[in-house]
């Protein structure tokens, strides 16, 4: 497997594009298109918030239904939840500007939207963007990067990657961006992400790969439950790398799923470190535990509690808040089989040894939180089920981003 | 029922002191005991998180026993939780002490312990502390003030309340006084209450009044598993009021219960104002739920969010952020059937109504939300139920407090 350079735009027959609509922000681009010069199995996962914008709603309908995926257009802004009908008829008025400027089925176009909730899209301005950018669509790296930045909301960095690998000797190429982030801000800054890839594979395949993988990534820096209204990952393969179709989890699909799961993971990091107002990335990882849930469970409590993000912002080795994360997280255990330490670029530390806490040199402490990432390993010793989750420091300028996000 | 001035000592036999232990706070008090002149039945809650702290074992054992209890003794500043052997041992020789210098067997004596985690107890100061207020114990409320006093940890008040009520000609009276809070620092500022009452009650009675009366009080500035190491509520009751014993669920229990349910909820909502960092009271309501759990659900989510409560402190009437909470609570229910208004002292104005938003004067929300106290009003429209929890705003003070609380 190779990286690339770009992403959504990396994979055969694949355009992007971007504009300035307007749409709530002002002297930036705030829309983006990516569209398959032919029609694309799509695999997609979504949101389980019970309140689920109009979008969310209408890109299911296309992901469960089987119909082909061609384009998916995105705005920044406003994020079309808690909008009713009005909000719904906006998605469909943008798939079928789609359809007139593209001749793509609107069937076929998903849309996504990311920003304040509650607030209804202005359609003249989305139908106006979609004009706009059908005339600029474009195979290259740039235009890819360009569409990036354009679903960006309180990101400080784009976020996009591309890898290719063999499938019977015929080169794939997968690629794709992201935004926001699921666990740093718990519930509001939508997570979208968008993969695109040159496979040929089957439907149901490329589901069951996508909502595998996501398990291990995207999921692990979303706690369960504590997702947006419009949380959306999306993948398009249009089978133009002409590589046998994966049928069957053979090899292939294999080589396909890794390649995914490296896409996914990249994309999920790079949204934890950018949680908003985070200086740093934040990382915990649970060793023999006893069952996978619950190695899951207790990483993802350690990285989404309060008090520990804001002791890894603080430098502060206080390694009792990761414990008692752990032990409200829903798993069960005994906190005399476990051993926790703190990791990073410069050195590792043993904290708490089955039950009782060791004295430690808290200069050397000091150094390794100091790190741009920070890592909090733990050793159940009570099965052999592991798990890693990501999250971020929590500090002043959460609360300020988050206090005045509306006006 | 009369609201009274004191708190633990108010109700007879019942006394207090507290000292400068030095166990980790210098120049302030930092331990406290109430003592009852005569045994007394007892109740108690206790923290669910798996790690639980030694004193938590210790209390819970003679809670689950059916001894009497007849002291607790409080310290500040090292929580004793993660402690191993060592944290256990440090109990029993406190509640020793107590034998020593009271004559009070130890195993009629809680311990509760409040601040950093994985650090052990001084056990010489503690018996230190244990002998110098074993001299000053005293009935006066200024002595249950000072007590109130000594537990604090972050909070920025003391927290302690007494009323009386009759029951069959006698007057008896309840007290209590706590500290911390629960949701508001999800799972490391412990909330400890400590109740007294001169009132005659079966054991079995009176833990099954204080385990009621908990959901809907404590329990919902607390999210469910978001709970400390340490959470303790203790209620002692010496019948010295000489009321006919309570021994079956009739009107006096009615009494008790009612003026137990008042007691617990000023306690509950001044611990929630006074969250680490917060600058208001957040309280959320939801009536007409279709189960009191999804009703509890709902209210809890609500307060519980971090992007809810930065709005909050942001006086900024971001109402999708409410109903995202309310998405992910975990409660099933229908968008098209919510309508969710803001209100405080300055007014209440509804914002969303049956999935629709609604335009409405962003000055009059403002003046609604710079209140000292903002209630979230949700009508569910889908049943019966109602519940309301209470929390506070995020504000950077709460990140500077948590950033470096150990050192």
């Amino acid at each position: 497997m190779k990286v690339l350079e770009g992403g959504v735009t990396a994979a055969k027959g694949f355009e992007a594009a971007s504009c300035e609509a307007n749409i709530k922000y002002k002297d930036r681009t705030d829309m983006a298109a990516v569209y398959s010069q032919v029609p694309c199995v799509c695999a997609g996962t979504f949101t389980s918030n019970v309140v689920k914008a109009a979008c969310v709603m209408w890109d299911k309908e296309i992901v469960e239904s089987g119909n082909p995926m061609q384009a998916v257009i995105v705005n920044s802004g406003i994020a079309n939840a808690c909008t009713g009908k009005e909000g719904f008829d906006a998605c469909e008025a943008t798939a079928k500007a789609v359809e007139k400027s593209l001749g793509v089925p609107f069937k076929s176009v998903a849309v996504a939207s990311t920003g304040v909730i509650g607030m209804q899209l202005p359609v003249d301005k989305l139908v106006a963007g979609v004009e706009k950018m059908s005339k600029t669509l474009d195979g290259s790296i740039a235009a890819g990067t360009a569409a990036s930045k354009a679903i960006m909301t309180t990101d400080t960095v784009n976020k996009e990657i591309a890898v290719s690998f063999e499938i019977g000797g015929k080169t794939v190429t997968l690629g794709g961006m992201s935004k926001g982030s699921g666990m740093i801000h718990p519930n509001m800054c939508t997570m979208l992400a968008f993969l695109t890839s040159d496979v040929a594979i089957e439907k149901a395949l490329l589901q069951e790969a996508v909502s595998s993988v996501v398990k291990d990534t995207f999921n692990m820096i979303t706690v369960d439950g504590d997702t947006s209204t419009n949380d959306t990952l999306l993948l398009m393969a249009n089978g133009l790398a002409e590589n046998k179709k994966i049928d069957t989890k053979d090899g292939d699909y294999e080589t396909f799923k890794e390649a995914l799961s490296y896409v996914c993971e990249f994309l999920a990091k790079k949204m934890a470190a950018d949680g908003e107002g985070a200086s740093k990335l934040f990382e915990a990882k649970v060793i023999n535990a006893k069952t996978k849930d619950d190695a899951r469970l207790l990483s993802r409590s350690i990285v989404g509690s309060n008090l520990s993000k804001a002791a890894i912002y603080g430098c502060d080795a206080n390694f009792g808040r990761f414990l008692c994360a752990m032990g409200y997280s829903g798993a069960d255990f005994d906190q005399n089989n476990v051993e926790l330490f703190f990791e990073s670029a410069n050195g590792k530390l043993k904290v708490f040894d089955k039950g009782t806490p060791i004295e430690f040199d808290e200069d050397e402490a000091l150094k390794i939180m100091q790190a741009d990432a920070v890592t909090v390993f733990v050793n159940m010793n009570e099965g052999s089920e592991e798990a890693t989750a990501w999250g971020c420091d929590l500090t002043y300028d959460y609360v300020k981003i988050n206090a005045d996000y509306r006006s």
